[in-house]
């Protein structure tokens, strides 16, 4: 037992230290190694199995609405970086420059991409002819880099994955409609696969994209009660075309210009599965999401017939599910607590006596449950489970969500809210940005977003008390 | 037909400027755009398309082999990368620095990974301790930089897309053997599934990889007799664990340099699929790379029935296969010659006629060879002229290949070849690094590999006459 122990005793409890519990479980879970480049975090197998799942289920959703894939170079030349003036202050300040090539300096220093519409902006200036050539539907998969001072694993590195979209459209009307899309692709992803809920959204004039008409956001509440942004989607309007002369030719021949949007998910939302699932003996991850579903452990594996046993239940339920077998020579209690750790959904134990009785045992990682199921029918149990767990999933952390959100009417109680119960606040605000700011300073949250859901709690603003405009979403956030 | 010849008209014939019919032929079939990023690429849709098809077949072949993927990060620290001698030298005249986070100029400069092979062995380094850890097979899909003067798309760019497996071992054979391993999962993909041959062999110490032991290629004929090296495979001994120090404690509680390998496949390849199978109308896509396997193109679509007819054929053989319809109001002519351009592999013209007679024309884009088939088994026929063409697009690669490969036994047969009759040379080499710097001189050739075949052409180097000690493939090369 001494031996069970230590993995999880590794691990600081998140009641005693939230942020040390996170970096504890990203290192023990084996998702993340730090190397020599600072700020730069290496994703080991297990972490990257994690995003390839997400983006395969990710990019067929963004198929199925017309989405294409394409791949930009990695390098923005400075002048290019500056054609869009909000934008080029927004990014300049945290890229990285390249200014030599081999021994020789280069005539225009070229920034690593913190982002790409400026290079789609480009692009799509020259391919963008007639209407017959809209709209242009493009994605690409890959990483970026913004110069940060602290870094955190998957919250915030220098150098992360994502995958950004890129939209033009002959009108307004459609753009908005897709930046919509795109938002509510993001939140149902979120909800149906990763059994994280959102709050959608507009981001405030202060917290929007630089160079964006309008940003909207989806934001989930972590298990510490700080917010985490975890998708963003921007309607552009006709800013970028003005800049970088993307125009069309109408059905009428007259030369309009072309209305874009961009939106974006990142690694980021790991650290939204870590934080809002995981509990004090490791992750726990979602079933639609795991890279492996189920581990089967035997017990006894030295007795004749369990490993063959725990083989054959393996090519069963492989056809279904993502099954491993845990046969290294480690004891079952260790074996436990290493699933457990790397929040494998379901584990299902097997031993002599089990094999006699024609049964397994199928534990549930997230409630730790156990389930005696008959050999006989262990596909379908199999199913039942991890589907419950999935479910169970996302309303457990709906429940927790909306049991720390909160009403403010007044700073008093938006303050005695932040200090003593962390989480998202509800309250009205006039849309001034020194409200905004006000509320910062004193309190540390942030405008999170006014959500499409609009509740009227009170007719003031809660900082200045004059009449409201809208309720938002406030918090502290990652 | 004005309209029709338009497209083919446009771009150069192969037999009057082959370096001018590929530049056509990538821009005209919409796989590239360039953007104002020196000597870096855009993937458009349909060429990142292939480069998918080929991601994903090439990784599910390196999965069943055990290899997981991770992530690294792009930067390296000049110290980290000067670790290894000969490496260093090999890379660092041709790597793009970053020097500057914002505005602050960087204490160490960090180079964008032109390969990572420094970064996975200090990460080996932290992560190997006992030969229970080994072996590491880990792969990883990213772009990489190197400062090129001249650069064309696919075949020589500043930025490009690829694939580097790293693998750590406890033996020098077990090395050794996934050197070999890997470059035969190469040579399978390219023949079985890109149709192109491939001659399998080692290169000379002149032409190995900057820090390898030994460094294994494929080489691919292309249409116009220039040599491709299309995939290396490389056996770096323990020549990196030495420089990065590490080690394991094997079973005797002894401590032990791991042993390493490297191998990697990149767009270049998508080159050696143009420059192989196109021809004068375009691309030419073996049937298991295209993003669209079929395109059903209605004749006189404007008749009833016609698009109703199209598209039920299009869900029928969209079961099996990548459909499309196009149902654009171009005319069939200029339908016909998109997908041609596109490589296309087969179009199915389907007209009121067609209909009538229960049959559809099913063209092949290789042979243009015309096949009626009836409605009722079009998805057979379809199976079955798709699968025929995959083999005879590899059978006529390869006799091409054969009919343009040549022995030489001395420098006047050599040469005389070269000049007039562009190809492989089979030749015999004393393996002495004078003799190549000798016949890239005189020749413009250069030693493409020892092939694993050995013939036993003549006794005596084909350069400087003493006693030969190898078979060598010889040829001018992308």
């Amino acid at each position: 037992m001494a031996e069970e122990k230590k993995l999880v005793e590794e691990i600081t409890s998140m009641e005693e230290d939230f942020a040390q519990w996170y970096t504890d479980v990203v290192k023990k879970a084996e998702l993340v190694e730090y190397s020599s480049v600072r700020g730069c975090m290496i994703l080991r197998p297990y972490g990257y199995a994690i995003w390839e799942n997400i983006q395969r289920q990710l990019d067929a959703e963004f198929k199925k609405t017309g989405v294409e894939n394409v791949y930009m170079p990695m390098f923005i030349p400075e002048s290019l970086l500056q054609k869009e003036k909000d934008h080029v202050e927004g990014f300049a300040p945290e890229v990285a420059w390249v200014t030599h090539g081999g021994a020789e300096p280069l005539q225009e220093r070229l920034c690593v991409r913190p982002t790409s519409e400026t290079l789609f902006c480009e692009f799509y200036s020259n391919i963008i002819q007639s209407y017959r050539d809209l709209p242009k539907l493009y994605n690409q998969w890959c990483s970026v880099v913004r110069w940060e001072k602290t870094t955190r694993p998957f919250l915030r590195s220098m150098e992360f994955l994502w995958q950004e979209g890129h939209t033009a459209h002959a009108t307004a009307e459609e753009a908005q409609e897709r930046t919509i899309q795109m938002l509510n692709v993001y939140a149902d992803f979120c909800e149906n696969v990763l059994a994280i809920p959102m709050i959608k959204g507009k981001k405030s004039e202060k917290e929007k994209f630089a160079g964006a008409k309008e940003t909207y956001t989806i934001e989930a509440l972590m298990h510490d009660g700080k917010a985490l942004q975890s998708g963003t989607s921007h309607n552009f309007g006709d800013g970028f075309a003005r800049a970088f002369d993307i125009q069309y030719t109408d059905k009428n021949n007259q030369l309009q210009y072309v209305h874009q949007t961009s939106w974006g998910m990142s690694t980021r939302i790991i650290g939204a599965i870590i934080m809002v699932h995981g509990d004090n003996s490791g992750l726990v991850l979602p079933p639609k999401i795991a890279p492996v579903q189920i581990m089967i452990i035997p017990i006894n594996q030295k007795k004749e017939g369990v490993l063959d046993k725990a083989y054959e239940l393996k090519d069963r339920l492989g056809k279904d599910f993502k099954v491993k077998v845990d046969d290294s020579d480690k004891s079952p209690g260790w074996k436990f607590s290493e699933q457990e750790m790397r929040g494998i959904p379901i584990r299902i134990e097997i031993g002599p006596k089990d094999i006699q009785a024609n049964q397994a045992v199928i534990v549930r990682r997230d409630t730790r449950e156990k389930i005696f199921v008959s050999l006989d029918e262990i596909e379908s149990k199999a199913a039942e489970v991890l589907e419950k767990m999935q479910s169970d999933m996302l309303e457990r952390a709906r429940a927790h969500r909306d049991a720390h959100t909160y009403v403010a009417r007044n700073m008093e109680e938006f303050e005695q809210i932040i200090n003593e119960k962390p989480g998202f606040i509800k309250a009205m605000w006039c849309m001034d940005e020194a409200c905004e700011n006000t509320i910062k300073e004193k309190t540390g949250a942030t405008s999170r977003c006014m959500p499409f859901e609009q509740e009227h709690i009170d007719d003031h603003c809660v900082c200045c008390g004059k009449p409201a405009k809208v309720m938002a979403y406030w918090g502290k956030a990652y």
